[in-house]
């Protein structure tokens, strides 16, 4: 008995926010378990964690999504459709094919080897050995191979893993990217360390910064832009984070140390501009996959706009250097607003991407690109990785790591699998530097704007033009909307030129 | 095709697991949402609580259960299973054949309108308005009505109630325990407020007590009694409570009053009674529905036993004055250890069962159990309640309510449906007593003992002899098994009568 167009689609609806229900009970326990859930109670949540998951996952790959795709697939049916489930159809078709390419024995396989691999990258991690994790490093590779063979590709194996991150990028549009960044960041980075102006930003470093009040500096630096403490709340993790449960709870995290001012403070505010996206994403969306964000690029381009543009600036410290002052009047006595300018702008090639400034970032990123560009095109071999990571950074950083520890085994990513991420971020410096560029063109006063403090009002604007679309608008379309324009790494290397060149007095 | 008996016991065990998940991760989201969950996300959340409690209600009522209980109640079938699991299929059919008696629709219609009603009921409570809530309880009382017709019932229609909570309890027996506790407590309560010799507690409720300090003690205190931080965590609610996810992660609140001392102090040990339950049921019970506690009132038995009979005793507060004495050193100087013992345990009849002392306490659960009984059995009619609530409030405790907000309308209970809760509250007491005698002749120092802070003797005693049977046995098993006797009052009338009348000097 076929049903009727309005049974289907209440049925279509109830399956598609059973999965998001799911998932938000899910990322209630992720967040408990990094915040401070007691550690006895582990063994037990991961099992919570795997039922709950595989639930939400046989739905997903269930005959009744199946049947309803192919329903709202036809086009008499969809045509019937409003936009959002037009696009909630496509969203579940790509989850869907996604799944279902893989044999079940295959994906069960590559979860054990990647759960297995987080904690033997962790110890090899540890203890400096790169032979205990490449083993199985090699086997993540192979999969993801595999994978690709099954889900199809196009020009290039790696767009396939590009794609599913970014929509729609592909290593053409990557290697050019990358090819403009190299050829002015190599030089610039090379031209900071050579100046004899050098900033001094040892008043971060002393062991003296209480984090009762790192917390209320931090609160009140959010408040001002705007994130709602009714939607979400502050905590401390190990690794900040942010988790969006709902628009109505958006939470972030920091970490605070005594012995340094700066990590918490601009973690806050970088987990603040990805909080703000997941805030203002419109309730229309909600309880489907389109109420998300656009892409991994156009999230970053959010947190580093706020980080870096906005919260690294002259302007936004000559609004908040009083608060400062008030909060930590010993800490910051005689540090006036150049001195304080400058000190967060320090730049310095460093070993480690995520204690990286924000010209060296984007180098520490086309090293990850380009060495999984070569490993999923078989060009590389794992064995050679270590070789391979000291000769690239020695080439765009000048500067090369004495061991693994502190190179190719640095970062989580690759032991997950999660090949293919890495490039969201510089994509995300990118886009951030061109929608500023945007935002300027509106606001023909956005300096003196910031240094009255008036954050909501790029938070309004933000909301409005890219936040409340969630994943209606792939990233090419949004930047399309806000700039008018493709992706143009022009807008982030002037951006940094310019800023670098003031700063460094080059 | 039958399946084979090992595969139907993992069948069965898998099945009952995952009624067990859902509900641990329904317990991390109430947690969550009493301990400070942006409010913004509640109506998102309420929609996770419902798929998921409907999820974990279809299995406990599904074919699947209905089949693998037939099986196992098979005697040769269920020869063949463990003391545990033999149990589990006693556990799993009471609770199946409570929720199939019930139609559908009758469920349904109960569930809106208690969750009306439980708004409602806030609303009449904050405008001292009983007419407003009183239809809502008369259809509450209809519906408790049918139910027990559905379910059945021996000799009184609320033993039903009764042994939902404290299986095997009856109105024959809680009558008489009810009428002996009449019969000497209102005497008592007399006596003690006629007394010319009254304790002085005015120093607890003076605007000084920091929370922090207070957060510090409550800390150190439910260290000493043996509270594992590792397998829990003691947070800030509005209500304080404890939710058990899992031996592993058993939790508790309190709530800190900058001018009531004693409220967070005990409700912290309150808690932490019903928490060392929780975290020392055996771990060889986890994941199933005997893996709880056994009753309501064994498990009140054992918050009261540390708040009361414990943490009201002159022994623990010779052990603990000079932490006070160091934590709060202003707030309570000069005051003497038996200033201190006498200022805990002021006996003053009032209005509010939440606030009441442990010798009037049972005489406000009296009038509760006896309007109950007889709106079940149709002997009252919801009408009349505020004029009976006055009636029993005058001739039990000496005083009546000038309004219903501080009478009838105090207790959320009845705007949820839970009638045959309170009794557990008293069942508890009594309990309490009774263990706490057979202990005493465990150790023939215990006083010696508590005075030395050696309290973690006792949390092992309770977790051997109580605790980690968890609903293996009835609550009239354990009581057998660790004081040889049947419930009776006696033991805590004893002892309410010995220890007032030193302290008032009867």
């Amino acid at each position: 008995m076929e049903k009727g167009f309005e049974e289907k689609l209440q049925h279509f609806q109830e399956l598609v926010h059973k999965i998001k229900y799911y998932n938000e009970a899910l990322s209630v326990i992720f967040w408990d378990l990094r915040t401070g859930a007691p550690k006895k109670g582990v063994p037990s949540r991961a099992k919570v964690i795997g039922m709950l998951s595989t639930e939400s996952f046989k739905l997903s790959t269930s005959e009744e999504m199946e049947d309803c795709l192919h329903y709202f697939e036809q086009e008499e049916n969809n045509s019937k459709l409003d936009h959002i489930y037009k696009a909630v159809v496509k969203e579940c078709r790509k989850e869907y094919d996604r799944s279902k390419k893989i044999p079940e024995a295959m994906y069960k396989e590559y979860v054990i080897l990647t759960s297995e691999a987080e904690s033997i990258w962790e110890e090899a991690k540890n203890t400096d050995n790169f032979l205990m994790f490449s083993p199985y490093l090699e086997k993540i590779v192979d999969f993801n191979i595999k994978f690709i063979d099954l889900w199809g590709y196009k020009d290039n194996k790696y767009n396939t893993l590009l794609d599913y991150y970014e929509p729609g990028m592909t290593v053409e549009k990557l290697d050019r990217i990358f090819e403009q960044l190299r050829e002015r960041i190599v030089p610039l980075v090379q031209n900071i360390k050579n100046s004899p102006y050098q900033p001094d930003d040892s008043m971060f470093f002393k062991n003296c910064f209480d984090t009762a009040r790192q917390e209320e500096f931090s609160l009140m630096i959010l408040d001002k832009m705007g994130y709602s403490f009714d939607a979400g709340r502050l905590d401390v993790s190990e690794h900040p984070f942010t988790i969006g449960m709902c628009p109505g709870d958006v939470r972030i995290t920091t970490h605070y140390y005594q012995d340094n001012f700066i990590s918490a403070l601009f973690s806050s505010i970088h987990e603040g501009g990805h909080a703000l996206y997941e805030q203002n994403i419109s309730t229309e969306l909600e309880d489907t996959p389109v109420g998300t964000a656009s892409s991994m690029g156009i999230h970053e381009s959010q947190s580093r706009l706020w980080e870096n543009i906005i919260g690294r600036s002259r302007s936004f410290w000559s609004c908040y250097i009083e608060d400062l002052h008030k909060i930590f009047p010993e800490e910051f006595k005689g540090v006036s607003l150049e001195d304080f300018y400058k000190a967060i702008n320090k730049v310095a090639p460093s070993l480690i991407r995520t204690d990286a400034d924000e010209v060296t970032y984007n180098l520490h990123v086309m090293i990850r690109y380009e060495i999984e560009k070569a490993l999923i095109n078989k060009e590389i071999k794992v064995a050679d990785l270590p070789e391979i990571w000291k000769e690239k950074m020695k080439e765009y950083l000048g500067i090369e790591p004495n061991n693994d520890r502190e190179g190719v085994l640095q970062d989580v990513h690759w032991s997950g699998g999660s090949f293919g991420y890495f490039p969201s971020y510089t994509l995300g410096n990118i886009y951030s530097a061109q929608i500023y560029n945007a935002i300027r063109k509106q606001f023909n006063n956005l300096d003196e704007m910031i240094k009255n403090g008036e954050l909501t009002k790029i938070k309004d604007w933000l909301g409005e033009n890219i936040h409340k679309h969630g994943k209606l608008l792939t990233p090419a379309e949004i930047l399309k909307s806000v700039t008018g324009e493709e992706i143009n790494s022009g807008y982030l290397i002037d951006y940094l030129e310019s800023k670098y060149k003031e700063i460094y007095k080059l």
